[in-house]
């Protein structure tokens, strides 16, 4: 068992879960059938589910748990009173070497929380950071952070720099990835403190990729460059935004074709073209949020995601596990060496 | 003359200017015909246009000058430099009762620091800040701060709460407007100090509206709310990103119809379905950023806009005007009365 790839599932987190969970290991097991899976929560659901899937029972291992963290829990909270739980187990098998990777789709801040608190970050990494696939015009880019920090400091904006852009390489396989930081301006005066003295910082830095300075919110779909950089709250709301406006999108396309016959027939000739955009567009083949910087692969699944996403989610952990990721941030780290502080910088908040 | 709304036009501003300025005024004329016109910029470039539409010619006043701002001119050096640009003449009519409101297509930040250092902000507001229409789900909603001020106190947040619901209800129409704060979660302790302590005292505060609480960005295109209010930073980002999505999930459409035979015929029959879906969508319906807080109206226009999108952003400032929106807004500063300072609220930056 040891030379394969294990990955350590909450069952429990997540709207549909568990049935979601299984049903989803079962497809990523299709996908990647060298991988083998420890499966945290309540045996008494989940071992029927698995026992329906004869070819995923022999890769699985179920470590029976009643307690899950609730949807709603505050981060301190289950921190404090989490600790026999599906999704607090699932991190501690990745802690103590028996996983890999952990993926959950519970509790995003609980996951983050209990992350950083048992997995610690990686050497010369101060805050861990979200990040995540976006759909653009040239294929796809990665935006980080995206809910983890709320404030940042310049010197966390440079880490997430360095990060975002070794996964570009190991996990996209951009030879070079561009990086850049989210402003509100390309040009140099623009924006506030922190994103200045980033900025100022990554000209200086030898990245894994080529600093490309600031981009602006339209150039994230753009495809202006292959990593984003950006604080946590700013990411966050820019990740959500995106989300929204596809949304309103797709709902009014959708009543557009409602709204006459003609438009109606028109919708069944287009129809596997439609099929194509939907696919290109589908939210859950983005899923999977990844935390980067821990000592450990923590992906989450989006909460409301159904068995295809959650499997996408699983090949996420899979492709930063296989390619070696985390080594790859510690050599860059210490290559850059301990961070000098920087002038004018916002101080980093809790 | 003086019983007529008279509006300033900067000629010169925007990347087809003047063309587009006078093409666009001539839209506007026909929508109020009750509108006059003060034209400031080349009147060589002008003269001619104007001759051309004696309909228009009959409600405009060319005054002509050879300076302009450069659309990559620094603030700073638009204000001690362009004392004569046709911007900054057509401030200066608002400022000295010539004229009510003045539209430009021209450098947002030169017309945002010359519209403050020329016109002032109107008494009780500490900061303007800018302000445009959301298409949502639900209709249109108002987004603002959407990046004259790159860092907020909380105190200028629950300005921007007021001055955004008097838009609602004198410019929208909505007789009780529902306003939130844009946060990365809609619990109550999430987010950071700035947005906890505007959102305390919204709750204490008697809007002319309703405060709702948090929302996040997907809420913006959803129309969760009337009113959104955040700082210029974030708003900015929020702003682009809605509109690279857009663009983004357009292209793709295009794409897609182009993709097979058969696509193309069910284009066909849907087409006129879709004139439909551009219309609504179409990026110049809602062209007209409103700087609020200002004594006097100012409204920038999309600088790559056309003729009718500049005819919607002189519309834009026909009703600002017409609806005695900053009459309202002063009197609901008085109502609030003195802001008190605020606990644990970032110091607010220039």
């Amino acid at each position: 068992m040891s030379q394969r790839l294990t990955i350590a599932l909450d069952a429990m987190g997540g709207d549909h879960a568990p049935d979601m969970v299984i049903a989803g290991a079962e497809i990523a097991r299709e996908r990647h059938p060298d991988v083998q899976y420890l499966v945290f929560g309540d045996a008494a659901r989940i071992e029927p589910l698995v026992a329906k899937r004869p070819a995923l029972k022999a890769v699985v291992q179920v470590h029976h748990t009643t307690e899950a963290v609730a949807g709603d829990a505050k981060p301190s909270v289950a921190l404090r009173a989490g600790r026999q739980s599906s999704m607090r187990l699932a991190i501690d098998a990745v802690a103590d070497g028996r996983a890999a990777c952990v993926v959950s789709a519970g509790n995003t801040g609980a996951l983050m929380a209990m992350a950083k608190f048992v997995l610690k970050t990686l050497p010369g990494i101060d805050r861990p950071a979200i990040a995540s696939f976006f759909p653009t015009l040239r294929g796809e880019s990665i935006m980080l952070d995206l809910g983890a920090n709320t404030e940042c400091s310049a010197e966390n904006l440079v880490e997430f720099a360095v990060m975002g852009s070794v996964f570009a390489r190991q996990v996209l396989g951009v030879s070079e990835p561009t990086v850049a930081l989210l402003n509100i301006g390309s040009e140099d005066v623009k924006g506030n403190d922190t994103v200045r003295a980033a900025a100022a910082r990554l000209r200086e830095t030898t990245l894994p990729g080529r600093f490309h300075g600031f981009v602006e919110g339209n150039d994230i779909a753009q495809g202006t460059v292959d990593v984003i950089v950006t604080d946590g709250f700013t990411g966050n709301v820019a990740l959500k935004t995106a989300e929204g406006t596809a949304k309103l999108y797709a709902e009014s396309l959708k009543r557009t074709f409602e709204s006459s016959v003609m438009a109606r027939i028109g919708y069944l000739l287009a129809r596997s073209a439609f099929k194509k955009l939907r696919m290109r567009m589908d939210p859950r083949r983005y899923n999977g949020a990844m935390f980067l910087g821990l000592r450990g692969v923590c992906v989450k699944s989006h909460g409301g995601t159904d068995a295809y996403g959650f499997a996408n989610a699983v090949g996420v952990a899979v492709n930063l596990a296989v390619n070696g990721f985390n080594e790859r941030i510690k050599e860059e780290m210490q290559r850059l060496g301990p961070a000098t502080p920087l002038p004018d910088t916002k101080a980093a908040a809790v």
